[in-house]
């Protein structure tokens, strides 16, 4: 790869201020309050303490704090590249959620000619930000910021186009969005990372390792991630014991993995320690394998065995897995998102086909018709209105059988994979373009490039190698490189 | 400045077991329960769960987050001066809301003899504090740990007679505090700042920089300010639609100012590359800018385009207002608590005045009277016996009209700022006393006055200037500040 | 004591597996939803927003980020073992919670033969693994995995069975847990580290020390620990006033605590300096002391002198009474428990007999009789129709008197400490057997025996002493042991 100027001066203002020109216009356009947040809307009828608000706020909070400072921190673990990682992560997850409220509310919340605007925007909002994390995830390190808005700018789209279909024709349950949110992520994510695919790194790269200090960072962001997630898998489920499942499974599922992970961990290892990147990574692959059957009726057990199932084809996805896809199928997954995003969502995938074909309504009662809306009877039919007077305000379903709502979640699956895979593949060749300022492959996963950095910011690595005073620091930081790849090569052949 | 002795040994114990048994006197004698906390109060009609606790005190919680990690983490960032940033913080923080509670208790909470004391009355209090910690802001790193006590002794009762005087006479609306709380904290900071004026440092202090850990510190504190920043904006507004509205306004203006953000950064910067202070501070401007009109209507676009402007006009403060204030004023304002929140409460003050003037019924409906109460029609008129059919229980007002109230808005501010100016020189003064073991200039932003610091804590900035293991220490201390001088001028004349 | 292996690779993964095989066991044999979570038992007249998930949910998220980051950054302090103190309390608490999910399952949420289960037995569960994380800082850095497993397997049921005899024939009111909580874990903790005692480490151990950075990493532990304790403490009192008063109390007890930390660490310090391990620990101690009596109407003063003595006390068993421990009664304290939970919690036990023995109608109304529920009168005492008039619901109680109740109290306390104690010492036998992988004495508090650990995890620490480019590693190290060692002994000479 030729050199080119990774300058933001022009590129990244110009392209931040246009964007931002054209949300406000769309926002001065086209988006009014909901009837939550709108004072014309209350009448001497409203309670506000009913505002509907209140139901979502606090669940919006954590995933706040999932977010921001969840990915965050998990994202700094590269020792020189812990502005970036935590930084392009709070920049990418701020466009994505500004987009996703206009791109979402036209396909959601657009009626009247507004996109009504509330909480619940918000909430759905961060869901599709979280599906760009998750995607960036696989080019971390290797992308300039301005790649990375590109990347929102066309994930975003092409995600809320899936949702749409996948929610509005083939009506799937996935309450935890494991098929929505971390198959389409990691696909996408993927996809670009194959068009991105960079022949110099072969080999790995000097600067790809984390410090004593950054290893801690990351597993702060695990923890936040870990402490967090029932309330993201429970967020948009219905409200009341449906919301209180998604939130035991959720936790079972994690501590799971979390015991899981740590003793395949140990077991993996030839000198039978403990490795950071597995308790960083690993630990959270029980919240995504109870996803899309996580407010169903399946029992704490079989929580317990979908968190143990996901972490191990993770651990495994991470030892085996990773590196082929890297040698032989171009794919550089940086933070491996295929092992804890791809294989635990296919795994949840078939745990929720499972739990749709056996559930009746002698373990649902005639909340059946609730959580599986489309099992509920057509208009019409003289069982609707039965089920009625059982739970008032039961709305008319399509009458599916368990089989036909499995077909549909199969074909859920497989529309999802694709559109991911292609949206992700075409956006990676957009990326390729010129002007986007990615850095040459020797300045990737380095700071340096896109901050004012602090003279200290090598310092723990220089004093790794035990630099001395007498040489410049050219030679210094030649024999910086010159020593890791040596360690990096100690490594493979350890 | 003579080197005065900054031993804290009988000075801090002093000062805090005083006010400790002051407090304790206080409690005993004059504060009681309120009506949601006294079990007395409690009767057969009473619900517990609606105790007004559980509406106040997630909002609590959040704000609690910001005030404890939020600014302690923020305010990290120098390289030598972690602990003193965090710590100092605490200490500030945990006296100032001890001290608020009494002395707001009094002007707001006292009735029947006794100051009524619920969560409500912490949340107050912790409005107080930020208060104090923006004006800490001003002065970090140059002050000591009494000197910051003494700061906060005399700054709440200050802030709590004028929020006493603009509350109950000026009655003003301004939900998200920037007249109250950011431009008081700012005015009152830079008078403290403008007294405590240090000659020696105007070319600056070679230990006034931030280290790579600082830096990503800071952010992480600048990341738990953003994700709750929501809830304080909107803690004290009406409960329902109001509410809500400070949530979707505070979040978009947030985003807004960020993205701006990183777009001006990479444009004033003349290597075009992201520069971390304009990340940690400036990032957070649309929060303040929202604030005075953030539960009114004001849509969702005025909500970003104030964002976007509060962040141009404190990105130009930090670039060309700040070291005109420095070197032509006499102000060294350290964390730029003039940009951040001088510069954005002035805008938030004027778009809160354009938001009253165009606030009518077509917008509002009679809600109307409940946001702007002192709009609402004195008591016998028999247009508030109509609007009381509308919206039951809706209080009296002083029949103020929209352009009335502005003129009361601008009253305020100019009161506001009056006030917290000379209250902040009158307690520079103070601060001047000797026996408050103020460090000497060659000392400031330096953890080993006040601190057992551990041997390494200063070892990433040894190494950044590549000492060699033959030189004693103190020629080694002399090289580093020799260099560090250098370097400091380089970065000048760039 | 003989060098062992510490080799993870077979004893972590089957300890794991065994365990989660008999987890996943008892779940499927055993193991239901509760009635708020099981879709069968709504029915048309459940209020789907009246589920009990939504009254505990919130305190259970502030737990969980108590337990998992404020316990882990709080035991990340030791410079060498960040990994250690952050990431084994992550498998203790997550395996500390599964265990006792299913063994305090059986004493208090088993009917029908199945443990019922919803959001509150995951509080319960927390408070249980608090239990263990405590009792985990008597041991931390001489401690294998392993050993922390075992320790969990044996202290969980322990507890389980004390909490059961101490609530089901005791019933004494502890709601914020310091006997049974804090009490119950200090005891158990030192009995633990009497029998480890290693008389190797007198003296005190060179890597026994903490760095710049995970000073400040633990403090943040400080900080999320103090900012949640409110929840903590107030999560299973009653709803209402109590609840409201218990998170009164804990703030006002923390404040007073902190502003007393800060006090003594300067005035105890010779050269009049803060010490960042006071204020990382000693500021926390309000928060037990107030335990016993948070939810009782104390008055706010009495939770303000409850935090200062519990502080005081802290404070001087750190000085004085944990040397003594370690050097005459061989009790090596790690974080020095019996001073944050031990002192604490007893006073905090003798504070709430006195509530109790001054709790009469005057004070809190019939209310009296659902706060001290043993107190209310016997089934058939025409005084109990009396008050169910007042307090429709109000259940039957024992009849006891204000006496009798503090009676039972001090019994509680003496069987709380007996049965710790005890079982605190035979597990710590259990944890010599062999094949617990133990680190020798030379590799405590060091990452490097369980972790593969990045090249500069020991950088700080080799610059710090100031290492040349012409040494090999081996003498590096040597030195810095000696050098540390001289440290030593110069911070003990002091």
């Amino acid at each position: 790869m030729k050199k080119r100027s990774t300058n933001l001066r022009v590129r990244l203002p110009v392209f931040l201020f246009v964007s931002q020109v054209i949300f406000v216009a769309i926002y001065f356009g086209f988006v009014t309050y909901d009837e939550h947040a709108d004072a014309r809307f209350q009448t001497n009828q409203t309670n506000p303490m009913h505002n509907d608000m209140y139901k979502d706020y606090p669940f919006f909070t954590d995933i706040q704090v999932m977010i921001f400072l969840g990915f965050g921190c998990l994202l700094a673990f590269f020792r020189l590249y812990g502005f970036g990682g935590m930084v392009f992560n709070f920049l990418t997850a701020t466009f994505a959620i500004q987009w996703a409220i206009l791109v979402q509310g036209y396909f959601q919340f657009y009626h009247n000619g507004k996109i009504h605007f509330g909480v619940m925007n918000l909430i759905n909002a961060e869901f599709a930000c979280a599906v760009v994390l998750i995607s960036f995830g696989a080019v971390l390190g290797k992308t300039s910021p301005l790649q990375l808005l590109v990347m929102t700018l066309l994930e975003v789209p092409v995600f809320a186009v899936t949702e749409w279909i996948v929610l509005k024709y083939l009506k799937i349950n996935d309450a935890g969005g494991s098929i929505l949110i971390h198959l389409f992520a990691c696909y996408f994510g993927l996809g670009v990372t194959f068009v991105l695919y960079r022949s110099g790194l072969t080999e790995g790269h000097v600067k790809e390792n984390s410090s004593y200090h950054s290893d801690i960072l990351s597993v702060m962001g695990t923890l936040f991630l870990w402490v967090f997630w029932p309330s993201f898998n429970s967020a948009l489920t219905l409200k009341g014991d449906d919301q209180h499942r998604a939130i035991l499974h959720t936790f079972i599922g994690l501590s799971a993995s979390t015991l899981t992970a740590f003793a395949l961990s140990a077991m993996l290892n030839k000198k039978g320690k403990l490795t950071m990147a597995d308790i960083q990574n690993v630990t959270l692959a029980g919240g995504v394998t109870v996803g899309a059957s996580v407010d169903m009726m399946i029992s704490p057990a079989a929580a317990y065995v979908l968190g143990m199932m996901g972490c191990t084809a993770c651990m495994l996805g991470y030892k085996y897995l990773s590196p082929f896809l890297a040698q032989r199928c171009r794919i550089q997954d940086q933070c491996g998102i295929h092992n804890l995003h791809g294989l635990t969502g296919l795994i949840s995938c078939a745990a929720g086909i499972c739990a749709i074909l056996m559930a009746d309504e002698e373990v649902y009662g005639p909340s059946l018709y609730e959580i599986f809306t489309h099992r509920a009877p057509v208009e019409g039919d003289p069982k609707l209105q039965e089920l009625q007077m059982l739970i008032p305000g039961l709305k008319p379903g399509l009458g599916r059988t368990a089989r036909e709502q499995a077909l549909f979640q199969v074909a859920a699956l497989f529309s999802t994979i694709g559109l991911s895979a292609l949206g992700g593949i075409l956006t990676g060749y957009v990326l390729k373009l010129p002007y986007l300022a990615a850095p040459s492959d020797d300045l990737c996963f380095d700071d340096v490039v896109f901050f004012e950095v602090p003279p200290d910011y090598d310092a723990p690595l220089k004093l790794s190698y035990k630099m001395t005073a007498e040489e410049s620091p050219d030679v210094q930081h030649q024999r910086v490189v010159i020593q890791l790849m040596d360690n990096n090569m100690e490594n493979k052949c350890a």
